[in-house]
């Protein structure tokens, strides 16, 4: 059996030249990967910018995703804080560090992610430009940029009372995702691949919400359109992400139980999904589903009480150290 | 005698609160950091971008450099690459990953070292977004942005024969001072914080050529004002990168020995200084002396002699593992 070629065996440069064809091209690029800088177009003079990393142990397993999945997942979260701008992806750029010994189909499999990826959720935009480096820890950092058409960004500070609040895309499934894999998807505490293929098997939609989410970039640009006062994507869950609205804002945020779900759907991280708040009567764009209003006060109600879970995932005090 | 408060103590809230005001601001943010994404100016419809990222290890040692070199060098290795397309820096986002019994101290002094490096070489750029994550490796992930002022980007394609080749910038310095570190800023093999502090009285300048350069970035603009036909900053040392200029321009580089000094300055790398073709005549603008001419033919000539060594160093194929 011939050993897989690995990056310390054939090299950067060669890595390049098998990583390169499988990136997604950029439409707004004017000066493109292989120069010092790329070069972007921004028709109105402005662009939007995000940058977000994913470090293995305390974002990932390498037992559970898939390489494909987290060139998904990368491309992914950056599109959303892109969208949450009421922004249209334009590019990335990416930034990737490997150990010397890993095969190269982990950066292969990494780029077919991020080009599916960008594919599915921002036809159009590619990547413009990278950095390939060693290290001990596999490390995955994109900047993501984008274009608001001569729009204003929607910020996080526009809420006001009387406003409806509205969700687009998945409440709780990352987590709920999550939860399943460390339950089921381990063996000896640790993380099992060959279990994590069961799970993949038997509940594909949770896994999958987990490792390669689907949030709906393109209704950012919708509630932008629609006149949102304010919107951010939820990295860290329902309640945490919701009293950021509400403290940018001054106002409260006053949530429908029964339109959200379950407990999962509140505190829950990782959905990526779009929180919006719209003036009252707007005519709620694509996905976005009302789940409470904002009214005057601080902080964030659920059924009228005040609720004060912490939520959310301090990664200095609670990851655990584990990798796998 | 009191701990110092580590990231794992304080957590992630108390940690950006503490790094968040010592970052510099940049004149060219039109919405900063604390939303999903930086919204920035653009001002003639196209922004110049390049990422790089450093690394606990291949990239830097803890023993030698100081946390305030790692913030500094992290900013100026990116600001030369902007400056190498012609355009003045305007931002950077940065994404950092470090252990979660790391004192918060050295967070601040990356802080610290990033704010200073845009002070002093790129006045007007500053940190308009960024991420903090946990990691068992120290990473550093720049992304930086140019404006280029209406001026076409100074490619590595444009060279014509007849060209003077000019270099603005130390050459060789930040190798020399590598050499330096490892032949006695070591104990028992390992690098050591003891013997780097009295390399740092001994031979401050060559020390702070590798820990801290200051790559000459106000040139970029400088050159690309005075007709630069082809420009690239000095990473990888200035043989490999002259040959990169060659090869994207369909020329030959001829260099003059005398006018480049040492066997360090052709071979060694990370200065990034800037090396740049001009048309004949140009009277040579800045730091830029001349060390050459573009000659028809391909690849490198040093004194007419085709010089063939490879230079560079691939991080997969050249790292020892060591980190210390």
């Amino acid at each position: 059996m011939t050993q897989p070629d690995t990056l310390r065996g054939i090299g950067e440069s060669a890595t390049l030249a098998r990583i390169f064809p499988r990136l997604p091209q950029s439409d707004h690029a004017l000066v493109g990967p292989g120069d010092d800088s790329a070069v972007m177009s921004a028709p109105d003079s402005r662009f939007v910018v995000t940058t977000d990393m994913m470090i293995h142990g305390p974002d990932f397993r390498l037992a559970w995703s898939a390489p494909h999945d987290l060139g998904w997942k990368a491309a992914a979260s950056n599109l959303a804080d892109v969208a949450a701008m009421g922004a249209t992806p334009t590019a990335l750029v990416v930034a990737i560090a490997a150990p010397a010994d890993s095969p190269v189909s982990l950066l292969e499999g990494i780029a077919d992610g991020l080009r599916d990826a960008c594919l599915a959720l921002a036809p159009g935009c590619g990547v413009v430009g990278g950095d390939l480096s060693v290290s001990d820890t596999l490390t995955i950092a994109v900047t993501a940029f984008g274009d608001l058409s001569g729009r204003a960004p929607v910020l996080r500070s526009g809420a006001r009372p009387g406003d409806v609040v509205a969700v687009s895309g998945a409440l709780g499934r990352a987590a709920a995702g999550l939860a399943l894999l460390f339950e089921r998807g381990t063996v000896d505490g640790q993380p099992d691949a060959s279990a994590a293929a069961s799970l993949r098997a038997s509940d594909p939609d949770l896994v999958a919400a987990q490792l390669a989410p689907t949030p709906p970039i393109a209704d950012g640009v919708l509630a932008a359109q629609a006149g949102a006062t304010a919107m951010l994507d939820l990295s860290d869950g329902l309640a945490l992400d919701a009293r950021r609205i509400a403290q940018a804002s001054g106002v409260a945020l006053s949530l429908d139980a029964a339109a959200i779900g379950s407990r999962e759907a509140l505190d829950g991280g990782e959905d990526h999904s779009l929180l919006a708040t719209f003036p009252p009567g707007t005519s709620l764009p694509g996905g976005f589903r009302a789940i409470g209003t904002v009214v005057a006060g601080s902080g964030l109600l659920v059924d009228g009480q005040h609720y004060e879970e912490r939520g959310g995932w301090d990664p200095y005090e609670q990851w655990s150290g584990g990798r796998g």
